[in-house]
């Protein structure tokens, strides 16, 4: 298929997903969003993701799964623009900030977002809101301590340009945001401002407007 | 301290400190291994790993945690020999493959190792051997049904070098070994062969060595 666009495999609600949805945008990469859902026990599906996972990125005959390594990829694939720095430490860095923001935050987030989106707006059961303050209470405020000791008052996480670092970072920090919750900026004053201006990032908005304007109509 | 050699923060038993250690060993790269165990609440180790997760690689005042990260790092810090391909498509897949083995893999043996290893040499507890009978019908056989379509019946796991899936993945399976357990050659025979061959790799072949040593004297 001479032009066929690159697919992305996935729902546009997972962090995963949206990662690597808005790297594409970054490196200015047209795309399609073939819409499967994780665990789908369809077969050419499994065929490209051994565990059943999404996304999966696929260009023609070639594909692979796990939204790190799609990024990984797609920086040697799309060099320009960057979103890793050019000195080691600095890659490093970004690489270790992506890895904290796709196994922490994914898991201090995952019950605000189980509860106040997947319950309750996909599902449309009640929301379980002690699992939300327990959350809030426990889980946030070590994760959001953290990522405050690593901001400066100003400009992105790693170095001077915007990063895989950001872009993953942000792209966790839209589920916060769809479960309705918010940086408490006296408490956090760095972090509430850099998630303000990731999400800005206009990679990020339009995948913020499409995706309210998909859960406004579940 | 001119002339200091870099530090490994961690324990040889963990599968991900052994990956990082043969990845060194492949590079050429003399360090020290700094003892420390995982969940430490030591707090020179907590200012450098924030999850309290090991390894953490050290240079000077320059450190970071997670070994796909350390990986990637050596990878540009000392590009020769390289353990990731050249072309776009075999460096996407060795990264895949690398995060298979570092999550699949481990999720797998993980029941056996704390079985047989943690709990019976570690620990001399009963090992409750209905739990290892459980993995090894359960967990095992897809595992290694997905490694043996994806080998060759020799050479490497991609391309013609030995890389960084071979290496997470041998590092893995050192594991299972310690484990007392052995990939069955009649019903997975280019599996069996290649842990055999990537077991046989002077950088896993020295760690099995001296990891067994210190087993044996607990």
């Amino acid at each position: 298929m001479p032009g066929a666009l690159p697919i992305v495999h996935g729902v546009s609600l997972s962090p995963f997903v949206r990662k690597v949805r808005a790297a594409l945008v970054e490196k200015g990469v047209e795309y399609e969003l073939a819409s499967v859902m994780p665990g789908s026990p369809d077969e050419s599906f499994r065929s490209i993701s051994p565990l059943g996972k999404v996304p999966v990125y696929q260009e023609g005959a070639f594909s692979v799964p796990d939204s790190s390594v799609i990024c990984a990829y797609l920086e040697r694939r799309h060099p320009s623009p960057p979103l890793l720095p050019a000195d080691d430490e600095g890659y490093a860095r970004v690489l270790w900030l992506e890895e904290y923001a796709d196994t922490k935050l994914v898991e201090v987030f995952g019950p605000l977002y189980s509860q106040r989106v997947i319950q309750t707006i996909v599902f449309k059961q009640p929301c379980d809101e002690a699992v939300v303050a327990g959350a809030l209470r426990d889980l946030v405020p070590p994760a959001f301590d953290y990522l405050e000791s690593e901001l400066s008052e100003d400009g992105w996480i790693v170095g001077d340009a915007f990063g895989l670092a950001d872009l993953t970072i942000g792209a966790m920090f839209v589920g916060f945001r769809h479960a309705g919750e918010f940086v408490d900026a006296e408490r956090w004053p760095r972090l509430a401002a850099y998630v303000a201006r990731v999400e800005a990032r206009p990679s990020l908005a339009s995948l913020i407007v499409e995706e309210e304007a998909s859960l406004a109509a579940l």
